[in-house]
């Protein structure tokens, strides 16, 4: 069987994994107060080339939003939102259950669009009952988004003058960071995200790490009292070496950036085979997730060879179904999708 | 100056204040033990025909929605509302800050329909993800809408079939129910409604009370502890006898469904008038409340003799402003209104 | 049967109501915006002799102090509190509904006192693990306390240096502040108590209003978005002209403080009645609330009297009652107590 | 320098971390639904003699805490607690966080008794007031408790009869459990614990893994929708597989319990030397973590050779110290202790 369905199918980069085992035996003290958490930190901010952020390992994605979007959020205030947004649909109300809404906008293949979010900012403040009303306290955008699209740096730079100009953070969540940045197909990088954002995640479950998110926030605007708000959401972990020695791994040597080339290499790879089996696109994607469409009796005979990921319904007898690649995909595994793979009959 | 922007810019009914002043120096026991409590409740269940339901008396309206919401909800349940329902834009989140999402369905003159609802219950339990999303686990409508619209009965059976289907409860927000109930437009009728819905409640504050909203728990389904959670959210009042008294003098002599007629026969007139002035509706309302579009300047003229309520921006030169009548609405305040307010030119 | 168990038996003191009658017909605006807010917060700040106060009416003791604390604490922190405080034991866990702690200090016949609460502070900032800890981020006191007792200007003083030191804010409960400000045994007026805390609140609903507490913020520091934030807990009523009637007829020729001046007169009556009459006192209080400890037996005897609140269990036998006096209480009813109540033996 | 502050300095127990390399680069679904969840869930299950036990893997103590007592509580209900325990202290108000009220009962060497909790209850169902106040919903005790000590296994059925009889569940905080289980001074295993209580969790960050606690619900008492509300908190790792390899390692071959064992073997040890070495105990604990007080002199003194947990002043000159053995600590540490450690002078 062959495993598409996702990006975090495997454990951690052998890399990353080694680390955890070489530092195993170190005495370290606990709670994010050990030299490896020091250390990450460093080089992500070198990473990032802003040496006055300050950074912030979490353990996982919705726990990461929640706790980013509560904290930054004053209580009257929502966060926007693309109605398609992990944070709108696929976190079983995280965010309500923090008590904030979250305001939705259009999605366009996944990302939003500065005119939605200004329409909809410029609406609140010329309604006579905004006191009534939910803030707009946050702009809220994945990248790459759960469509696997990019954002350009033009379209960040329009986002972030929009933020400035009604005085809310721009937050990213980067939870496939790594893919994004890796993408032919793109003009953003790390420092050019951190210079355009607030605050955002570097995704590191779906990126190598057995589990593991890092916070960057960009403007020394961490929430006060940080460490006891993530200690009241209950994650704050006692050993928080498990996430530091990881991140330290990530970004040493590059290898964060580099398991993200290699899985684009392999989408490369993957949006050929699909295309010369006539699998039609669901939307063109430039990073390591592919959505192409099928018949519900094709998706029951591919199923037998590999794994998929099931997307949505689109009707009585078309679904979409997601093809991933990762920092573990091997060259075997497109060789033989490539291989085994039936031709889709229209 | 005629006052027609809301119907809640007098105070109480005479009638009901009346009520107030008589038992005002009767020593009553305190946190909704006293008699008039009880007497209350009789009434409105057998207003209701209902004699198995159980009575509690609130004080407004977003506190009603808010603690009926989540006190009937489990955790991991969000409540369906069209996406121009009071509790989706106009309660500035307090469902949300009850850690409920509100999930949104399109709106049809301020109503939802079934199908609507259907397919959004019916996607949510097709979703292989359903366990990372917010279960839809109540149905709200406002009866009249925001919009003074109105439910057929062949409408909310629809939807009572459907809330029944899926084993969710049917919740009326009744703020405006008596000029629902009232109109010459409608076939539901109090026992009708009562009987289809799983609780609902019965607006005083807009309809002849200083405050309170009456909820009906029709099935023996108030929560448990409803009163120590009514008190958690610091909702329950010392003097009980502030809201009893007001729906035991509501509910005798049927006075309640009175100031309703009245109400719609206002309104009535209200319609002719602005017809005659060539003022074109917004929409069709049944009820109290009349939407019409006005260019800005002619808002601006007509502010000089009638206040009315800004409703929303439709263009750059129009707006939609709102006409309600209500218990308080004199026929002189028509007669005036009908001699003052100018013409309307396209 | 007389009447001693509350000062919340009868409804609102005759000129109040009066005052509802009178401006009944009124057209005003809704959600506290009408004049007689204006004119009520202006009255109040006058009596207070604080010109720069902010002043907000809110319907019920528990509904305030939840608001109160909830908006003025960040996430992080909980509120100090006797641990007879309303907060900590009366209102069924509504400061923790809103997420904060209750740290609590011993009381002394309902007081706390300033050594235990620098002792919790210093304890707290000693401490090398609080970043796990709740912050101490309020100090709670009543007064009068839930006994009746009553903080000296000079006690006050002490809390409110203490407050300073620490940078928290001092906020009174005064759900009963009339018959506080009116004791015999107090060098506490109005204006020292203002001067002295961060926030406290004027209760109406135990003094001569059907509902109501004044909130006073005395130092220009009324929360952020503080109407959208009482929207959001469903305390905003519509029909604002409830509380702002009442507190500007309250606030009219010293009124609120005369009738705290009566209940005073009251109570010291009862005081030499109960003492004549042999009932030893639980404490001795210089307010309306008078606690004595009887056998259950002879609760059952007066019972059939007078109606008293009961307070505690003290051991198998015997009990502690409460007798109340409030603006309602008459001279007929002293009276008529004096002749019928038996006398106790011990 | 020698490594005694806490339980928690290395990373996981060889074994444990080979299972997660030997299995890092197996395909596996994410969410909890790989094969190893099963596995681990099936073999904790028989550990404890229970077939229709529910097990639930999360990550850490705090997180563990506040899901299962905000999971298993109804919204009115708060939590019984001894004052020194995790949940009232040392969690930064995580319980709260959740709306929960932490009720607390005195401790006895981190002990609470049947009695205090008896009164408690009692007290709350013979209050009038009762509907004011914050029901006790759950009895909270850990085992180990934070101060090392455990309940008999006559204690732990005094308790268990004491919930049956107020039908509310008995929930056992395990972070240490293997500590507790291996003691030389307990009449308690596993199968007894889980007989006894309706919830409790096995510690596993404590005990040999980089994190994780297993849950275990004795009674299918997994509260509805637990997945989706574990997602809620934030808590679902998308790599379930971090926890459920742990976990399966850590309960093949009674890991788990040797673990345990090597802890408490060299506890006995450790006492023997701060007895020789003449340092008074705090109390006397029968598992890992041992407590004595010195002077603040000789605690700067000893952190040149070890490092302990400070854990709290008794006096001006006099702190209370914790030297903690665990699964990882050797007998050289120990035997370079007793080498190293200087004689305590009085």
């Amino acid at each position: 069987m062959l495993y598409f369905q996702s990006d975090y199918i495997l454990g951690a980069h052998p890399t990353v994994l080694e680390a955890l085992v070489k530092t195993n035996l170190e005495p370290l003290a606990g709670y994010g107060t050990d030299p490896y958490t020091e250390s990450a930190s460093k080089k992500i901010k070198q990473a990032c080339q802003l040496e006055d952020a300050e950074v912030y390992l979490l353990t996982g994605g919705t726990q990461t939003n929640k706790i980013v979007i509560d904290t930054m959020l004053m209580p009257y205030e929502g966060v926007i939102a693309a109605d398609t947004g992990h944070i709108a649909v696929h976190e079983a109300g995280a965010i309500e259950h923090s008590e904030h809404k979250v305001l939705t906008v259009p999605q366009y293949e996944g990302k939003l669009n500065a005119q939605d979010v200004r329409q909809l900012i410029e609406f609140f403040y010329a309604d006579s009952n905004q006191e009534h009303m939910v803030y707009p306290g946050m702009l809220y955008i994945s990248h790459p988004t759960e469509y696997g699209t990019l954002y350009s740096k033009a379209e960040l730079e329009e986002l972030s003058a929009l933020c400035k100009e009604f005085d809310i953070p721009l937050f990213v969540d980067g939870a496939r960071l790594a893919y994004g940045l890796a993408s032919n197909d793109t003009d953003v990088d790390l420092a050019t995200l951190a210079k355009l954002v607030d605050v955002f995640y570097i995704g590191g479950t779906k990126v190598g790490a057995l589990a593991g998110e890092a916070v960057v926030f960009t403007k020394n605007n961490m929430p006060k009292r940080f460490n006891t708000r993530v200690k009241q959401f209950g994650a704050m972990l006692a050993k928080g070496r498990l996430l530091s020695v990881q991140f330290d791994a990530l970004f040493t040597n590059d290898l964060y950036f580099k398991l993200g080339e290699h899985a684009i290499d392999m989408a490369e790879q993957l949006k050929v085979i699909l295309r010369e089996k006539n699998y039609p696109f669901y939307l063109a994607s430039p990073t390591n997730q592919q959505f192409v469409v099928v018949t519900k009796d094709h998706y029951q005979k591919i199923a037998e060879i590999v794994t998929t990921g099931f997307w949505e319904t689109l009707d009585e007898n078309h679904i979409v179904i997601r093809f991933a690649t990762s920092w573990s995909t091997t060259q075997e595994d497109i060789d033989q999708l490539k291989e085994l793979l039936p031709h889709y009959e229209l």
